[in-house]
């Protein structure tokens, strides 16, 4: 009999939870609202509500739990999560320890984004993957030899922070010129609203009713699809950028695959050109030519199916 | 009974051999000179013979070979060798068979290097361990999981083709701003040659006997060590230079030790200082306290001593 597995895919708007098998498949999902002022205990009871609704939930031999913050995968610790106030220093583990099935793993949501990726963009063949989720942050999850990689304190993927720009915009993260300081979501809308011929495009301005400050990457990626030449300009940079990284990350990695996955990754038609010619420009042919890159076609259920493999790594 | 491995490092201008014990101490050694003109046949025949000559060779019970140049693994081939004309597509692994103790496993230098840091420098503790030669290339070697990592083609590590300055100088890889473009030994000769306070100096004029061509990176530490400005400002810079992609390097993969060698390791406490300080101030705080940067202690017998545990692998 196959086997069943919980994955619970904790972010600050909202908890998704499936049972899925071996292999990924959904079995049963459910997801409930959540929100920055969130209390750990109250989310902790929902979790277990939740999950015990879902089919299969009796089979089930194993608990993942993807949380978008600093985890400590050794005690299942959330030490810190940017999107939930109340959420520091929390042994989610040890609440839900006797609730939901054991043994219960902790990861951050990008680790578990890649084994998500790695399960069902990758049907578990690409033995080196590395997923890239371009949403507020840049985050990034590493699979080698078919198994997540977390480094040595458990913070290996940190490719948002690899500078494009070393001598540039200072990052929040102390360093200089890191590509999130140029395509993360917060920072590609400040950037787009700060630009002259942007601020003048007709179209933009229909789609925001006049207001800048509404600018986002949707919005971006509509106007550029609506045919607004600054907008296309957006994405091309972007995935140039992007490809630049990606290179640099193919020569040092030499992965079989990499996967876009998060919000921005919707905009992919518009930067994958600009991307993979960049790649193909820059990287190491053999490698490059090795190292199929792909939108994945499972974005919204990566955190959730990646989580609940967790503990099948 | 310990097991006994051979170890061949074949250089350009030199090949080493030596019989070492499963944690890489070494049994005997010898070594004979190799040139660009070397044909692969000769090499071979030299190679067997001076293997025979080693004491603990009848105990051996497998074979390593680190070459500089591109290497397929799994085929033992050598595709290419930079600095050895006569090695296009030669299957070296094929013409050693039955004159040395098989399995023969056959790798690039970088990587053999990677695993001598692990045996050596790290005693077989750091299970993430990065290891960088510096000479006229920068090459790269990973060790994840106490296992070498090379990669979906056998490439990975090539942390000199990660690009500082990405619409920077044209490398020979293709790209643009590639830290070995930067970094590697003639190049950084090339931009001390041209540099006006260089050719003005009165220390280095008289190392080099006033001939500006005849500035190396061996002259260039000389000069700095007897307390030239201009030579202490070149490594300080090639400090930091190396610190900023060593910063992206631990965000990335969160490594336990990186360990430098190469023959411009050798100006390693002139680089030190500003590569340890760009590492703190650019780095994952947590990333960076974990991972120990070292000079190796065992540059000369890093490439011998790693290809002889290439089988160990």
């Amino acid at each position: 009999m196959k086997r069943f597995y919980l994955g619970i895919d904790l972010g600050g708007s909202e908890v998704k939870l499936a049972v899925v098998d071996e292999k990924g498949a959904i079995i049963d999902k459910n997801s409930f609202s959540n929100n920055y002022l969130s209390t750990p205990k109250d989310v902790a009871a929902k979790i277990t509500n939740y999950a015990k609704k879902l089919k299969g939930f009796g089979r089930v031999s194993a608990t993942g739990i993807g949380v978008a913050g600093d985890i400590d995968q050794k005690t299942g610790v959330v030490r810190f999560s940017p999107n939930m106030k109340n959420w520091k220093n929390i042994h989610l583990g040890a609440m839900l320890k006797n609730k939901l099935p054991s043994p219960i793993v902790i990861d951050n949501d990008a680790n578990a984004a890649a084994l998500g990726a790695f399960w069902l963009d990758a049907k578990g063949a690409a033995k080196n993957l590395i997923c890239i989720t371009l949403g507020t942050g840049i985050g990034g999850g590493l699979i080698f030899g078919g198994k997540l990689y977390t480094g040595s304190t458990g913070s290996a993927g940190e490719i948002g922070h690899i500078p494009i720009d070393p001598y540039g915009a200072k990052c929040n993260c102390g360093n200089h010129g890191c590509i999130e300081r140029y395509l993360g979501a917060n920072y590609l809308s400040e950037s787009a609203r700060n630009d002259p011929k942007i601020q003048k495009s007709a179209i933009i301005n229909k789609l925001v009713k006049g207001d800048l400050s509404a600018i986002t990457p949707k919005i971006l990626s509509t106007a550029a699809l609506k045919g607004d030449k600054n907008a296309l300009r957006v994405w091309k940079c972007y995935g140039e950028k992007l490809g630049i990284i990606l290179s640099a990350v193919i020569n040092l990695l030499n992965p079989d695959m990499i996967v876009l996955a998060g919000g921005v990754s919707k905009a992919g038609p518009l930067i994958m050109g600009p991307l993979v010619k960049t790649i193909n420009d820059r990287a190491f042919k053999t490698a490059a030519r090795k190292c199929k890159v792909i939108i994945s076609h499972y974005t919204k259920r990566l955190g959730v199916v990646g989580s609940a493999l967790l503990t099948k790594n």
